[in-house]
């Protein structure tokens, strides 16, 4: 146990080296993993946590390395920032390091101790990659880094919930990729507090950013609906009309762009807390990570306490249609559970 | 519990009576219904269920009472169909009859003892709208109902959910509606096999249809994406590239062009059965509604156990950052729950 005290303690001493072997505790979702995140999730709750999305081909990886950059090399040098950027890939079943663009990058910010990368896949992803990168987030955010680059491959459900981990989302299009149609399919432009359209030298820019202008006009009645999961914490009704998305160009190659990014950031983390929006996030997330641990802890301890193919056993006979499906789940629930249930599982035998 | 077994002898023996009380009893989940359906769910497994989804305003619920009669009045008799339509409308807190434009269908349908229309709606629906609509299905499948048109008021989750119940999904568009914009924002056109632009005597037809077109090929490298509760089914790869959805144009108005909607549902269906998804689809259903039901009994049954104010009080702890999201769910498990999780929870007091 000495360890995980251990460890936390070196991770809040600043060790690179501690906090590589946390992260991987904690990806992998072990015991020492956990203990040491109950050791520092104290110290977190200040990082400001960016989510970045978009289709492959959009240039979103150059982006977050320059945009990483620009906070290590501010005008003021009293505005640097540490900052960590943490790739998650879940169309990928590797957690190598080369994953989505991590060499160039690598070339960009190599020495910088002030930036930290971390790269996931959905490799062993039991417990769901959202609830594991806000984890490993957590992780960063006790360790002191200020700004948090959350970059999603865009285009599904799980990079919607992992967008939702962020406190600002960047949604990157670029020029002639179906555009319009790539964004808003997976619901990923009714996130989106900033939209960035990079690559802005190349042709049809101007399409882009009239389709962009266009949907954000018609998806704007429905912001209200940006997260299902804060329902009743009041976020909503904060939000509506308060936040505009704003649409920016960018150029990643050649950085032009980037500063006017960081400058939206930042009036965005201005709105946020002068709304309370901040805070309403905070506990939204937090309260749908608990609930969500609470259900895949009773169903993981569930499972482990049945008989090897138990459960097959029961959905089988679901399947053939021998028992309802609520006869086939009674059938499994021990008998120490079966209190309130009592009732219809006496026929069940 | 001889209630609950002459309740489903009477449903199978056809008493609308008794299948409306069951209806009632299955919806609002309670052990009599539950009971009843134990009873039912054997007879069931052979309806055609076909989900019928689009925006307010495409004239959709027209559309179905149409099916409905055309199903009820085929050009050979021996065809005719017992017709149950599930109109369900995530957005209303009532449940009442006027929903959904049933008094139009009321009017047309009225009399049939073939026809039986069911509205539901959130109101209490403490156990999700999907699960209750699918339990409601599955006493009209065992009532011998052939087939069951599921109505949602479709862009959101919930209709995406439920669309998924069943076996063919229908989209609703209408000329001038924001058409294709409104239809892809929440995934819907994802998961359409069969597209209809209703009002097709209206202006804009032509440039519906083209958008639809184009959305269509956009979109068709993504319907591997169909249902991601199927993955490692087998589900997808039986799909791909084998049921291109067709477009369709319709006046329900005046019936133009239902016939050939059955036409499609009918070619769907055969495609379903020769390829495997029918019987793919049938299990990956049942398998998730298994184990949303282990999920959500088990979450239940640990609730009831805790005493009053403790769940709160931990979220409470969470969020003021005294304890990690890990330890605040640990310090609620029973102790009979906390075997395999010993380790970090002797330090948790």
């Amino acid at each position: 146990m000495g360890s995980a005290l251990n460890l936390a303690d070196a991770v809040l001493a600043g060790s690179r080296l501690a906090l590589a072997r946390v992260l991987t505790q904690v990806e992998n979702d072990t015991p020492l993993g956990r203990e040491v995140l109950d050791g520092l999730f104290r110290h977190g709750g200040s990082a400001h946590l960016i989510g970045v999305t978009g289709s492959p081909g959009t240039g979103k990886s150059s982006l977050v390395s320059r945009i990483a950059h620009a906070y290590r090399n501010p005008p003021d040098p009293l505005n640097k920032k540490r900052v960590a950027v943490v790739a998650v890939d879940p169309t990928s079943p590797f957690t190598s390091g080369a994953l989505l663009g991590d060499r160039v990058r690598m070339r960009e910010l190599a020495g910088d101790e002030g930036v930290f990368i971390r790269s996931m896949a959905s490799r062993g992803a039991l417990g769901g990659l959202a609830q594991k990168t806000a984890a490993v987030v957590q992780v960063f955010d006790a360790a002191g880094y200020e700004i948090i680059l959350i970059e999603t491959v865009g285009a599904g459900q799980s990079e919607v919930d992992i967008a939702r981990l962020a406190h600002t989302t960047l949604v990157v299009e670029a020029p002639g990729m179906g555009d319009d149609i790539q964004a808003i399919k997976a619901g990923i432009l009714e996130i989106a507090d900033i939209l960035i359209i990079n690559k802005a030298d190349h042709a049809g820019v101007e399409n882009t950013e009239r389709a962009l202008r266009l949907m954000l006009e018609l998806s704007h009645p429905d912001r209200l609906t940006k997260s299902p999961a804060w329902a009743g914490h009041g976020v909503d009704d904060l939000e509506k009309d308060s936040w505009v998305p704003v649409i920016l160009k960018t150029i990643a190659t050649t950085s032009v762009g980037v500063e006017a990014v960081l400058g939206a950031i930042a009036q965005h983390h201005r709105w946020l807390e002068q709304s309370g929006a901040w805070q309403a996030r905070e506990r939204a997330r937090l309260k749908s990570e608990f609930d969500w641990l609470v259900q895949s802890t009773l169903v993981a301890r569930w499972r482990s306490a049945l008989a090897p193919g138990e459960y097959e056993g029961a959905l089988e006979r679901l399947l053939r249609r021998e028992v309802s499906p609520h006869r086939a789940v009674i059938s499994l629930m021990l008998p120490r559970h079966s209190a309130e249930e009592s009732d219809p599982s006496t026929r069940s035998g």
